[in-house]
């Protein structure tokens, strides 16, 4: 039986348009953050599972990995995150490394999930870090960097909203303003999560099954409706505003100057790592609608290894959401094919046209050359076909002048010039 | 208990420094195959088991591959190799796609064996392909190319071998002139591609092994290991040399003109898919005394998938032994980091300083800030330990006058500058 030509399920082969797509966002997404003074790391995508066991959280480890025991019997994942592994990277080297330290990759992640528009089973990912700062200048410097990509790409405000809130102010708010208990309060933490997602009234029952009797007594869901529904900081119950996390946040809202960015009590990222100040930003486009990156403050990871804590703050930014997000608001550029021009052969001038072949490489062009032996047209219509803007004919009589006939395949026009001039213009 | 810092066994994390040597031999790799008209592609790192049963071999396949069942019980593979899944994505759009197809891809691949100099677990590696010609000017093509490679990273022939056989020769040699069993046919072949990791006493007992009575008494070993000592294609007996095969390898070596070149008959490449010409890469360098790269000519694996075959040329290059052979030959250019200044802020400037730091950028210079906080002398310090060339002071005298001291970490030059001046000299 004949083998299937399909890639693995909720995964994407890249064609060369596709892989094109693909090497543009990568390109503006490093140029941004290298402009930030950020730079690039690796690491295997094989991970020991025990790294994502602390701090994670079991809905992505129990159900989601791509785990598997080795040869040798460890038992490994293929990496569904990359923040505890740089979190790993960092430890390893936690006194040579200097601070701040700014570092960005762009991994390939798996998770094993039903696929969806905005969600695959691969996908890549922007994760950028910056470690040794606990002030929230570090958050300010994460979002504006996230603003300043979103201009890369030719965004504006108009089509995104940063939304911001603090895990300190929301454990404020479970714990002291709600006096939820402990494990109250971590569930409706993760309900939070969640709320998007699902409807008012499966978030009330879901609440309802989560609380005490106390707890509903003491009109613990109307409260906490309330301050869902609050729409800035200036909306929370005065209780809360003494609070040094309220104050922070406020600081860093007031320091961005975005008018797109707005604080956000939903937003809870879904990570159990996070600590402090967290964000995303949403795509405004009702299609999208979601978050397509996403961050915050988790001070203790660097230290699950064994090291002192680094204060480190990150985000990551998915390929696939922001795939969409450029198609969505028409941001995507015409990405023309790697080859500047196609070499039609006429007759057996193979090994004869080799020398100016190099030549016009040696001068900086991608060239393209027909090895099938057809007749012209159909090595002209293989060029059209390919996309390619160029092509240049080489037969025996050509090869004799130095005369060559260029054909520009956008506009049909034909001139005969030597290489010198064949060069200049194709590089315009 | 404290989390490993270790990356899992055989395979790498890439810090800053290590990613920069990384980008460097990919950039160098994507700009040479580009040249010559390749166009990058990429694909899922799982694939489904079955791919590799056909034709890969039997020793990746059973001993070295990280396979698994996922949650939604298929068998699947991290990818060991890229060819099995660049056939598959041809044979999917086999009639949409024009030829000669040519396209590359810098995949990591993943084989479970013991770790040691210019093999680990996880490597990348350039593939190159081209797809639709049977004329060895496909061969010669990919050759070619592999000596403009060379020639980019800033090798000459005496650092390295060009080793070229031919599968269709070796089967003359097998079948017809040593007159060997097919079975005995297919062990030595594998013999003789392990005969350079073996001495001559182990390969002559393996051989006796494998060989029949009567083909041990018709003086195969003796015949046998005379063609292995074939220094040229002239050296073979007589009877070969009226082979389609043997003239195609002749026509081909004549054709490249490459004075590293030679025919070498204990090249076999291990994969079981290749069906004519074969070529690999030594590195001169005794101490990389292997194979750095090679591939041949497989017409037959895209038709497994169901499709009319599609000739197939192809080749790939591991970044392990690249960079060990780049070493050894002292070719490694200087990698600067990516960050051209370093800001060191002095007082609480940071809100202040943003304009004046985003105009740096916009003027095209990566610029890293230092949130630390600490005295002027620190963070000159982290500037020159993170090899920044230049530092530039902001303070409140500075941000009022407008003049800022421009620090050379290089030679300690100081100058006071304006805006417009600082970026035109770091800029040089």
């Amino acid at each position: 039986m004949a083998l299937s030509t399909k890639p693995y399920k909720g995964a994407r082969d890249f064609y060369p348009e596709d892989k094109r797509l693909q090497k543009y966002m990568f390109r503006t997404w490093r140029q941004a953050v290298e402009r930030f003074g950020y730079e690039e790391y690796d690491a295997p995508i094989l991970e020991p599972l025990d790294i994502y066991l602390a701090k994670t959280g079991s809905e992505i480890v129990d159900e989601q990995t791509y785990s598997f025991t080795d040869r040798g019997k460890r038992e490994v994942v293929i990496r569904p995150e990359m923040t505890p592994t740089v979190s790993r990277m960092v430890a390893a080297r936690r006194q040579e490394l200097s601070y701040p330290l700014r570092l960005y990759s762009i991994p390939n992640l798996w998770r094993y999930e039903r696929p969806q528009r905005g969600r695959l089973r691969e996908h890549w990912q922007l994760n950028v870090d910056i470690f040794g700062v606990s002030s929230c200048n570090a958050e300010m410097e994460l979002i504006s960097l996230a603003d300043y990509i979103f201009k890369s790409f030719g965004a504006d405000h108009s089509m995104y909203q940063v939304r911001i809130n603090h895990r300190g102010l929301v454990n404020e708010i479970l714990n002291k303003y709600l006096a939820l208990s402990e494990q109250s309060a971590y569930h409706v933490g993760k309900l939070i999560d969640r709320k998007s997602k699902i409807d008012q009234s499966s978030f009330l029952s879901q609440l309802d099954e989560i609380l005490l009797d106390k707890e509903k007594l003491a009109n613990v869901p109307e409260k906490l409706l309330r301050i869902l529904s609050a729409k800035s900081l200036s909306d929370l119950p005065d209780d809360l505003k003494t609070s040094k996390d309220y104050q922070e946040l406020a600081e860093l809202l007031d320091g961005l100057k975005l008018d797109n960015a707005i604080y956000c009590p939903e937003v809870m990222r879904g990570f159990d790592y996070y600590t402090g100040i967290v964000f995303e930003v949403f795509d405004n486009d009702p299609d999208n609608n979601r978050a397509m990156m996403g961050g915050g403050r988790y001070d203790g990871l660097v230290g699950l290894f064994g090291v002192d804590p680094v204060p480190t703050v990150g985000f990551g930014w998915g390929d696939v959401t922001l795939a969409n997000f450029l198609n969505a608001h028409h941001l995507l550029p015409e990405l023309p094919p790697e080859s500047d021009v196609y070499v039609c052969l006429v007759g057996d001038q193979y090994s004869l046209a080799q020398p100016l072949i190099m030549s016009l490489r040696r001068a900086g062009l991608n060239v393209s050359v027909d090895l099938s032996g057809k007749r012209l047209g159909d090595q002209l219509k293989t060029a059209d076909k390919k996309s390619i803007r160029y092509a240049v004919i080489i037969g025996e009589e050509e090869l004799k002048s130095g005369n060559f006939k260029l054909k520009d395949l956008q506009n049909g026009q034909e001139n005969e010039l030597t290489i010198k001039e064949l060069v200049a213009t194709i590089k315009k």
